[in-house]
């Protein structure tokens, strides 16, 4: 049987501070921000698929009647996204969160020799930024 | 600037009992397992990226001395992931779930005639597969 799931086309992270959160993953990293909707979530597009911020105190809401039936959901405590970077882009990385004062909190050479480093978002979810060798995905 | 962000190389979900877990997206999904730790982690690849599902019940824990410096992280409540589907395959997706046993909760045309369709996991997680066109990612 083939695989009909092609890829991931949408992660998500949770923040409670959405300001907080565009400051970081806008101004920091530079994502590419699609949209941004008060206080509830701010998507961002990311290479090939989106990186979705929510306010869990928003999407854990029932969805209103009238709108288009998105299942509610909203997590807490920090989760987890690792982005895909290159040999030499992990430096620039390295640089921007230098600049900004966002501490490393790990950096890691695992086993196959692929690098992987590890900081927190200001709302403590656990980022990395990886070469995608690590997984064997080139 | 240039965006030294590829994409996405890893997205976590969080769920308890990954025997559960891994019935689901192994069994009914058909996700290709990469490696499973214990009562840790169960880890699989979808298409480009990664599909990691953490008990946070173990990665909320303290690295423990000696072992390579990953961060801990860990989330409970719903979390989100949107799959990556086109068009066609998206029949086989339902006649997969139906086949299981597993409920729609959703099934939503977006304004642009993207189709996305909304189950849960065994854990309550929200999961979602939706045609790229939704975010104009083809």
């Amino acid at each position: 049987m083939t695989q009909p799931l092609e890829g991931i086309l949408e992660t998500a992270l949770y923040a409670a501070d959405l300001d907080a959160a565009e400051a970081f993953f806008g101004g920091i990293l530079g994502l590419e921000k699609v949209s941004r909707q008060g206080n509830r979530h701010l998507f961002y597009r990311c290479g090939p698929g989106m990186l979705l911020i929510f306010n869990p105190a928003e999407t854990a809401k029932p969805v209103p009647a009238g709108a288009l039936a998105v299942p509610s959901h909203g997590a807490s405590g920090p989760g987890h996204v690792c982005f895909r970077v290159r040999g030499a882009e992990m430096e620039r990385i390295i640089e921007r969160l230098e600049a900004a004062g966002v501490p490393l909190e790990s950096d890691v050479c695992w086993p196959n020799g692929a690098r992987s480093i590890y900081f927190r978002d200001p709302a403590g979810n656990s980022l990395e930024c990886a070469e995608p060798r690590l997984w064997n995905l080139e």
